[in-house]
């Protein structure tokens, strides 16, 4: 237990940390009134919007809520409402800072770069920190109250239970957020863009575009609050699942499980203050402003090795001891097969296991940042071959973005297989678990670098509208450039840890089944037909998700469009500068049309694992059902991973071969490859920011889903 | 044995209709001087072209011939080669016929749309007559050898890899056909759009573009050579993996095995019959150029359905009596876990068991032309989404065309997954197999639909470099439009047989393994994280794959940009017209691309599970090597499936759209909304062509390859 106080102390460091440093920001000049005046009126979008959102996602919350209580009971309820509610909280608490920094970045930017790099980073460290710190008080809360107070041993069926509700809970509040969030900042953005850069010929973020409110309001709701309670999520399930692992596989006495399972509490919590303390690293000096950022990032990394060895020696008391063993596995393993027993359970492992675990955690981590810069960065061939196939057109430039894209899964692919083996190799599933809840632990300072965009590419935004000099918008541009690869980043590792922890979910599934149903034999041998469809079911959902997302970003995108086209008819002063034009109007479009379309995908995943159990159960019986469901699971990682690496991936490389174009390369602004490279971009814009990062909630919710409906199934056996 | 006999007389029927038809084909008027000029040219640069392929194809066949005799023995190096050299030859004949008749269809749509229409699809007919003929003839020919004369068992090892050896050889020379063929049509197809249309502004297929034979030359190596090279591979791999999953699954007596082994070969030779008898049935009467050729398809289905009865009760004698049973799996199960076996091999059947099967495959062949038409045809929803998407520009036409492409993969997968458990239901792996091969044997008019493409295509060019009156160009133009959807209902078709068969391959390879290595204990759960390991890296080849393919694209067509600009600035006469262009140095720099280009990538699926299982088995041992081959075989199809069908259909309606607004809709030819549409075509090319067709061929060869690894490996241990 004392493991997990300290747990919490490190929890409740973040939280302070993040009202310390909001009140730093605060306290910052607003600038003059004209620029408060425009993020007033962002400010004022955000909250309209989120509000709704909410509002909407309460609704599915509650219906949920019901369900859960009837099936499972008010425990696991009032977990789903904690990860429900805390999930929110983390996305608008990071929208709300966000909203109130933008304006002070722009504002700080007049003088200097790093005034300006400084409060932009800071902000985006504040959401990162809230979003570890709350989610790891959720966690850690919910452990502590039912094997303290409540009594519960840590591997007891409430405990189980309770984690994967909470985390449930977080996962369905972020696929909302996620994909209303990603809906709303692409329509905005792509519409914006149609209507002003090619149709009425005026230049981004221009004032006279009554878009352009709700472009900067969508960074803040997207790529914002979106991303924070996409993190919140995923902070959430890797760190629990990994408990839940460790409670349904060890065979331990009580107090070593207890402690073995606090250690990726603890583990959160230490690397939640090198994050801290990676914050204060970010500086310019003489390099370049990613360098920056990475001083910050490897600053964390760094400090995280021994602090990590530290709390792991103090969990396990000997690090050469070994843990496990034989008779491994706890309960209820007669539905598995021998050999999928032993895939799971054949490991025992030692503390030092653990500790080079959790070091390939680390190490995938940088691996991964590094393989998203290649792919993302303008140094690097990727994003020039993308440049330069755009002086030949449009269509060249299409069709090498969409050739990176499908490059860029290879090399994530590899890394990811082979951390995963090695982890396996020296601990198992266990192991895997470990490696993953290491590299979520760095959540803290990723989150930082890439919230810092969005306040970035705000801080442009005012800067232009107010009309700021021209060495100011300069200094924002530099500042928004390297966002775009800050926030690659962010997507490639949450979808990287999804990937890690497959086998880690799968394996809850199998041994949940074994504990709840242990008189039923589930054949998961690839040579089951069941196990085909069932893999091939998982796979098609990324597809049909990414559909959806993409059209819906289209069809919001089009009333974006024929409002603006309204507006312009209907008052020539808009044009001339005259009159302002009625930005709210706008943003209450793009508002309704985002949590409309936002309601038929989010629900795919949440319905399909259900569907898909009780037809394959009908048809082919109960044992079958369930080995649907399991390749499901699996099938949607399979291909989530590269759909969500490749919509990523590449839409950040047509993002920047356009940049890379406007820093004067190929005929530079106006040219043709500029042209075509703006095309790439705006393609790629619903592929990063929509339908890409939305597919990691959504792995995760199918998995969690087929976790809760094993645990209804059996209650309501017993009941 | 007289089952066999009968159907090497249909085989042989086909090839005699081949011929027949050729000699009237041939017959009819080639048209005036200038005309058999050009279509000299076509002939010319098609024969370069397929003589260099040829070439390069014969150096790794040799390389990979020798390879062969040192591990399998002679028996098999000589079936590699006989599938290799026919598998070259049905691309080979099929291109020659193309390209001869494509310059008759402009003559004789000079009178008539029925004269045009005949001649066009009665050249595909002979394409396709001679693949599948050809096709059958060669599996007929190895299997009555082997179990006549030579005096083999049906179920011998000599026959398992000598059907094997034989479809590896045909699956090798198509994949490099496609990918090679591929690369070429859309090198030249893109470079002559880019440096034509859009630099110089001047129509397609104008003689005065020096690009303009290279693009006719690309109809006939990719959409006809190619495409038969890979229908060819798909029937003899789908008949003769049937065949072998008969020969290692049925425990029964010989004679009745060598019926039932005979059954997939007499199916499809009736279903030749039934398909030369559907060629007469596609005459134009009162309804669309899409009806007739849907009359000549409809009556090849609907017949085939009382000539399959007829044959399945010949074949097994009493329709109801069951066979297989229990102790219905072979041999060599040992290696198996007893989940795996059943899996594999818990059904007996009936003969009625057997003929539902074949009706579930042809009724699954009708279903996917029907989808394939709904998402690529210009009367749906699909297709004019994306025209409307057009109005916005080229970056909303290519979201809402990557939308259309993801979502179009989700209709096919339920049907072929509703086909898959119907025909497990009824007779096992068995009955999938069975259910695959009818949906194969349709080939003969399947192809004929297809090939009738590029001679339309090309005919169409001829008239408009020849100068013929405007009213012939619209009648090629009406019959060309109906050739994008036919095309795309092939590739549609042809990776559906491979989604249907993934479970008979990987059955396969579980029973081989079993056969080979008695007393290895492999688990193929999906609990095992090398399981988990290969799933993902066969995922991840059709990304590289596809990724290769679009690049080599786009690099390729990048040099006939260069080229076109170098003769346009070297002869000011070209543009002129009063010089003819260097149309030769043009399909030579082409050629030389394509060459070069598909190496790699064509070897990245021949290599792979080799390097797979030995990394895999270095690390943690043989039983694991062989899970993630195993694994990595499901892998590939789950993502394959996918990335093949989003491909294909996103290519097709791509193109259709741009047909659909060069109709008159949305602004017609020369607006803005077309020149978005013209973006998202050339996009489309490579995806339909090039990247998207050539994953079918690479499906089988992943699956060949382990099945000849698992023989090598068995054979260097016994030897």
């Amino acid at each position: 237990m004392p493991i997990v106080y300290c747990a919490i102390v490190c929890g409740l460091i973040a939280v302070i940390y993040g009202f310390v440093t909001s009140g730093q920001v605060l306290r910052q000049p607003a600038g003059d009134a004209k620029m408060q005046d425009i993020a007033a009126a962002i400010q004022e979008g955000a909250k309209a919007y989120l509000s709704r959102q909410y509002m909407t996602i309460a609704i599915v919350g509650i219906v949920v809520a019901i369900i859960l209580a009837f099936t499972l009971g008010w425990l696991s309820t009032i977990c789903f409402l904690i990860g429900a509610v805390l999930s929110g909280a983390a996305g608008f608490v990071g929208m709300n800072i966000s909203v109130r920094a933008n304006v002070r970045t722009a504002e700080a930017a007049r003088t200097s770069m790093q005034g300006g790099l400084t409060l932009a980073f800071r902000s985006g460290a504040i959401t990162g920190m809230l979003v570890a710190g709350l989610g790891l008080l959720a966690i850690c809360g919910v452990f502590w109250y039912l094997t303290g107070p409540a009594g519960h041993a840590p591997n007891s069926r409430e405990v189980i239970e309770a984690l994967t509700a909470l985390a449930f809970g977080a996962s369905l509040i972020s696929i909302f957020a996620r994909l209303g969030g990603g809906i709303f900042t692409k329509a905005a953005d792509v519409g914006a863009d149609l209507v002003g850069k090619v149709e009425a010929g005026i230049p981004e973020d221009d004032p006279r575009n009554p878009a352009v409110i709700a472009d900067n309001v969508g960074d803040n709701v997207g790529d914002c609050a979106g991303m924070a309670a996409d993190l919140f999520e995923t902070y959430v399930v890797t760190i629990g699942l990994t408990m839940v692992s460790i409670a349904l596989l060890v065979q331990a006495s009580a107090p070593d499980l207890m402690r073995l399972m606090a250690l990726p509490l603890i583990v959160g919590g230490v690397c939640i203050l090198t994050s801290i303390l990676g914050t204060y690293m970010v500086r310019l000096g003489k390099g370049s402003i990613m360098g920056a950022l990475y001083k910050g990032f490897w600053t964390t990394v760094i400090l995280a090795v021994p602090a990590i060895y530290g709390v792991t020696r103090w969990a396990v008391g000997d690090m050469g001891a070994v843990i496990g063993g034989a008779g491994f596995l706890d309960a209820g393993s007669s539905a598995l097969t021998p050999e999928a027993t032993a895939g799971i359970a054949a490991h025992s492992f030692t503390g030092w296991d653990l500790f080079f675990c959790m070091m390939i955690g680390l190490a995938l981590t940088g691996l991964l940042v590094w393989i998203t810069e290649y792919y993302t960065g303008t140094n690097y061939r990727p994003v020039k071959s993308i440049a330069r196939a755009s002086v030949t057109g449009h269509g060249t430039n299409v069709i090498q973005g969409l050739a990176i894209s499908l490059e860029a899964t290879a090399l994530p692919t590899i890394v990811i297989l082979i951390a995963f083996v090695a982890a396996f190799q020296l601990a198992g599933i266990i192991g895997i678990a470990f490696a993953a809840s290491a590299l979520i632990a760095l959540t803290g300072m990723v989150v930082a670098l890439d919230a810092y965009g969005p306040v970035t590419d705000n801080a442009g935004g005012i800067a232009e509208m107010a009309g700021l000099p021209e060495d100011v918008r300069d200094r924002t541009d530099a500042l928004d450039a390297v966002g775009n690869t800050t926030k690659a980043v962010t997507k490639g590792y949450a979808i990287g840890s999804a990937g890690l922890a497959a086998l880690v979910l799968f394996g809850a599934y199998t041994t949940d089944l074994g504990k709840y149903f242990p008189d039923l034999r589930v054949d998961f041998s690839l040579s089951n037909p069941y196990v085909v469809v069932g893999l091939l079911l998982g796979a098609l959902l990324p597809y049909l998700f990414g559909a959806f997302g993409m059209t819906a970003v289209g069809r919001a995108a089009g009333s974006v469009v024929e409002d603006v086209r309204t507006q312009f008819r209907d008052d020539d002063g808009i044009m001339k500068g005259t009159t302002r034009p009625n930005y709210a109007r706008t943003v209450d479009i793009v508002t309704r049309a985002a949590i409309k379309e936002m309601i038929v995908p989010s629900l795919l995943p949440v319905l399909s694992p259900i569907i898909v159990y009780f037809l394959i159960t009908a048809v082919a019986g109960q044992a079958n059902g369930f080995a649907s469901l399991g390749a499901m699971l699996l099938g949607v990682i399979v291909s989530g991973l590269f759909v969500a690496l490749s919509m990523t991936s590449g839409g950040g490389a047509w993002d920047n071969a356009k940049k890379y174009i406007e820093d004067g390369n190929h005929g530079g602004k106006g040219s043709e490859a500029h042209k075509a490279a703006v095309t790439g971009d705006t393609v790629g814009d619903p592929y990063k920011d929509t339908a890409g990062p939305a597919v990691n909630p959504m792995i995760k919710i199918t998995n969690i889903v087929a976790l809760l409906l094993l645990a209804a199934l059996a209650g309501g056996m017993a009941g």
